[in-house]
Formats: structure tokens, C-alpha cells, sequence
């Protein structure tokens, strides 16, 4: 089977028409065609992946394909957008038919999820690699920044934090799997679920957001900057799952939230009048902290004293 | 440095705005925010380059730069479209400050020359490889696509073909490179131009069109299939460079110009009565054969005599 058939073949399912009407013209001509709603912007977000790098070489190609696809949509959380689509470029060593179709149906259960459609891609030989880009649509004006954060707001994430970097020993087969918590923490590595949802319900309300990939304290640094603000962060705040707890202790499980890295849930910035209705409506908002004039971010400890920030989140080249 | 300033810092003069106005926020958030003039779609194209399969390694890298984006571009030629940006996701198995700035040079030669810009990108560690995806706009139902061929439409490239491929041996070490003709191929080899005023102009005027990417009679053959006709070509009309018969001879200039790959021109059909507008407006249009009611492609010589298909156009997992 030819490059030019391969990604038609087993991508089939995810290149389907959904229900989004956006994509004018999907895989098969020189360019994909999208229409934007009048009224509306074009969010974009690209990332790679590379096996050995941000995923175990070998590992499950169905986990794989749903991980590749969420890490990437949840940049269209953090932004409030409504996912459209997205492009694939894969690279391979050799065509296994198998790992393929596994890897496609991980890939589609995400895409189905999401409601996004394969629009684009490319298939080359090389080293077990891929990049996603993925679009969504956001009305002009409300997409989520990081650069609007005001002193006085509440500092917030969508959720308890850790579990992904709780997994990482189980991933890389330095630990054991087999217990209840363990389970929990592998399906919030592998299968990580964008908060879609709970980025649009804040368009027109957060003052700043971003979705948490290298970590809680690396990623609200980068609000805090973006902002010119300084963020606090009341470490007993910080939501903590019993798995990770059970699993890792609470030390090693806040060391987790704090600087590991791989959630995808949310942190926000939210003016303290607009969280009543975020809670009533049912919304997972855990306030963390708040807002300061200041820089940087820093951490408290019940009593409020400062505690010493280590890990500042994973960086590909410093580490 | 971290992965975080990598981009930014080399990266600065590509991410600069530039004339288009449609970038509404470029690199630095989690994602970038494009507006879509009204009555107008966004085309998309991605494509992967990687060390060893698509560009030799090591080789300069402000020419790879070059040919990158130039490579991607093309696609938005072949859809008619006006370019905005691109995204960058760059793999490297080391940060090499020199080979980064250069790379960087290129890629921002290039993007000046196409009036775009960098909006988005990721950096990891691995094999040295990258994934551009390439945004335009294009008025509503203008979009080239390669499925409007009619019988009798004349078949027609944008320039000379199979430059590329006749530098390949240069590019591989195969051969010395210290002719005039060999420096001429090996630049359009680094540095092929996307022929995105001539998609334009083609807008409303050809029945289809593509760029040539994988060898004339392949994208012949893509726009035979979409439109459900039979693409004749005229060998004797296939147009060579001077350069390329001299360095290579002519009957492998031939081969150069309907297997090769590598051009980046545009291949169209067009209706006979729009050929001498767009030749008084001294458009690149050199009428290579015509439409007729069939499948596939059909290579004839001086005489109308069919003569046999060789080699299908590159294909990274049959070659």
C-alpha cells in the first residue's frame, strides 16, 4: 500500500464528516478548507510528539493515538475554543498494519469525543514520531489569554493535579501496576481528557487561562508573566486524588501537581464575584490561591509562609 | 536556554508581523488566533521533513530553511490561495546555536518572500526533522481543487520541469557541482519558489489545478482521478531548462521532468478560451496536452504514438 493510500486507509473513521459543519473540503487536495463563522477567529495549536521522548517506545498504539490527540486539543481548552479539526503528521519507521489501526481507533475515539475531524496529514519514514495541529473556533474577542490576569482574582484549576506524573514510573516500567490507584493514574496519562466543556462555560468570565502541560508552578509562571501579575498559591489548596495520594504518598503526590506535568486540566484566573455561578452550574472550579501585584509565582504553606519552589516543569533542552 | 525561549529567540524576525493583517495573536499563548476576512475559507497543508529521507543530513541549513516552507507553501499556490503563516514544529537532537540562526535566516527568507508568518510552534529533542503547517485564505468556491478537469481543457505546467531532480545526484555527493548548470538545479533544488501569484491569477479561470510535488505524471494522475478524466501529455511539450539537458542530457531531463519530483510549479487545467488572457498578461503557461474523457494519464510522443510509463512519482513507503 502506497503513502498516498496509507493515511486515506486506516484514518478513515476520523476524517469522517461530523457534526461540525466548518470543514469545507477534508483530506485529498493540495489544502484542506475551513470555513470560519462570521463573528468568529481561527485558534490553532501545534505539538509533537516523539517516541522515547514523550511517549515509551514500544507502547500501546491505541493509548497513543488518544493521548496524541488530547494533549493537543486541550491547547484549544485553555483558549475557550470549539474544536473543528486537525492535521496528522506521522512518521514511521515501517508500516505495521496493526499498530496502524490501533493507532488510528485511539485517534478517532479521542477525535469522536471532541467532536473533531481529521482534516490533513502527511505519512513519512523515520523514527516513530508525529505532530498534530489542531483549529478550533472562538467568537472575536472572548478567547481565554494568559495575559489578563488581575490582582484580587481567584487563582483556580479544573481538577485534581498529578495523576499523569503520578503514572510515570508505571509508564516507563519502573513500578508495578496492578493495583486499583495505579489503574486510575494510566488512564489520566494515557487517555487525558480535554476540558473542553469548562473553557467555553468561561469565555466572557476568567481573566486569564491556559491548559497545564509542563506543570502547575511552571504554567502559572507563565500566566504570571504574561499577566504581570504575581500568582500565590496556597499549597494545602491544591487538589490531590486519593489514587495519587494512595499510590505515591502525599509528599510525592504534591511534588506531582506541583511540577510534574502532562494534566491537561485547566488553571484560570477568575474576578472572585464570577465564582458563585460557576459552582452552582456544577463546574469543577478548586480555588487554588489569587492574584497579587507582584511577578513570579509563589507558594504558601497553611500558615503562609513561603515554601520553596524546585522543579520548574519539564523543559525538553534544560533537562 | 529552555525549549520556551528557543523559538522566540531565534526565531523572532519569522514571528514579526508582517503586511497581512489576519494574525490576530502569533506565538505565545496556547494558541495562535487567525481572522478570516468575510466571503473568504482558510486552507491548510502540513507536511514532515526529515533528515536522511526528504533532505540529506548534514546539508545547510539555511537553504533547508528555505526549502521548508517553501516546500509547504506550495500547496497553498496550488489552492489559489493568499498565504498568512505557518507553524514550526522543529525536532533536534542537540541545540547548535549556529545551525539554529541559520536555519532561522532561511526559514525568514523564505516567509518575507511569501509575505507570511510564523504563528505557532514546538521544539523537542530527536532525530533532526520538522512539520510545517501552512495557513491561507482564499474567496469563497475559488479554491483550486483538482477535481473541475473537463474534456477539453488543455493541460498546463508553470515552468520548467525536473530541475529538482536532475540536482539530486548533486545534493546526494554523487556528482561535482562546480558548473554553471549544476549551480542553477541545486538552486532550484534549496530554493524552489511557490508559484503563488499564478494560483491566484488562476482563480475563476482553471478547472483545476495542483503543485507538482511528486513528479509530473503522479500529480498528473491525482487530477485525473478527482475529476474522473484522462489527462493526455504531450512528451514533446514537456518543458526542460536549459540547464537541466545540458548537466543531465536530454532523454534523462526527460525523466527528470515527468518522474522526479521536487518542482513546487503548479500543474492545471485550463479552458482553451482563458489561454490568451493569461498569456497577454505574461503568466508562466505552457500548454503540456489536454483533458479528454477516460481515466489515467497517457504520455504520447511526436507523432501521437503512447509511449510507456516508468516510474510513478516518489512514494516513501513503496520506494
Amino acid at each position: 500500500m502506497g503513502e498516498f493510500e496509507l493515511i486515506r486507509h486506516y484514518f478513515a473513521a476520523a476524517a469522517c464528516a461530523r457534526a461540525g459543519g466548518d470543514v469545507v473540503l477534508g483530506i485529498g487536495d493540495d489544502c484542506a478548507l475551513l470555513a470560519v463563522p462570521p463573528g468568529e477567529q481561527l485558534a490553532i495549536s501545534t505539538d509533537s510528539l516523539t517516541a522515547g521522548v514523550h511517549f515509551p517506545d514500544p507502547c500501546d498504539p491505541y493509548s497513543l493515538g488518544q493521548r496524541a490527540l488530547a494533549v493537543s486539543t486541550s491547547d484549544l481548552a485553555g483558549m475557550g475554543a470549539t474544536p473543528i479539526g486537525f492535521t496528522l503528521a506521522l512518521t514511521l519507521p515501517f508500516v505495521d498494519s496493526n499498530w496502524l489501526a490501533e493507532f488510528a481507533r485511539g485517534l478517532d475515539a479521542m477525535a469522536a469525543g471532541c467532536d473533531m475531524r481529521l482534516i490533513g496529514g502527511d505519512t513519512t519514514r523515520g523514527p516513530l514520531s508525529m505532530t498534530l495541529t489542531v483549529f478550533g473556533r472562538v467568537p472575536v474577542g472572548e478567547a481565554l489569554l494568559r495575559s489578563g490576569a488581575q490582582p484580587g482574582d481567584l487563582l483556580c484549576v479544573g481538577g485534581a493535579l498529578g495523576d499523569a506524573a503520578g503514572a510515570l514510573p508505571i509508564v516507563l516500567g519502573e513500578r508495578e501496576a496492578d493495583t486499583v490507584e495505579a489503574a486510575a493514574l494510566l488512564r489520566r496519562y494515557w487517555s487525558p481528557q480535554p476540558q473542553l466543556a469548562l473553557g467555553q462555560a468561561l469565555r466572557g468570565k476568567a481573566t486569564a487561562a491556559l491548559d497545564i502541560s509542563d506543570g502547575l508552578l511552571a504554567d502559572c509562571t507563565h500566566i504570571a508573566t504574561a499577566s504581570s501579575v504575581s500568582l500565590l498559591i496556597e499549597q494545602a489548596r491544591v487538589p490531590l486524588s486519593d489514587s495519587l495520594v494512595r499510590f505515591a504518598g502525599t509528599e510525592q503526590a504534591l511534588q506531582c501537581a506541583l511540577g510534574g506535568g502532562d494534566d491537561y486540566l485547566l488553571a484560570f484566573t477568575l474576578p472572585a464575584d464570577a465564582l458563585p455561578t460557576m459552582q452552582s452550574e456544577g463546574w469543577p472550579v478548586h480555588v487554588i490561591g489569587h492574584v497579587e501585584v507582584g511577578e513570579g509565582v509563589r507558594l504558601v504553606d497553611a500558615d503562609g509562609r513561603s515554601v520553596g519552589i524546585g522543579h520548574p516543569g519539564y523543559n525538553h533542552f534544560t533537562n
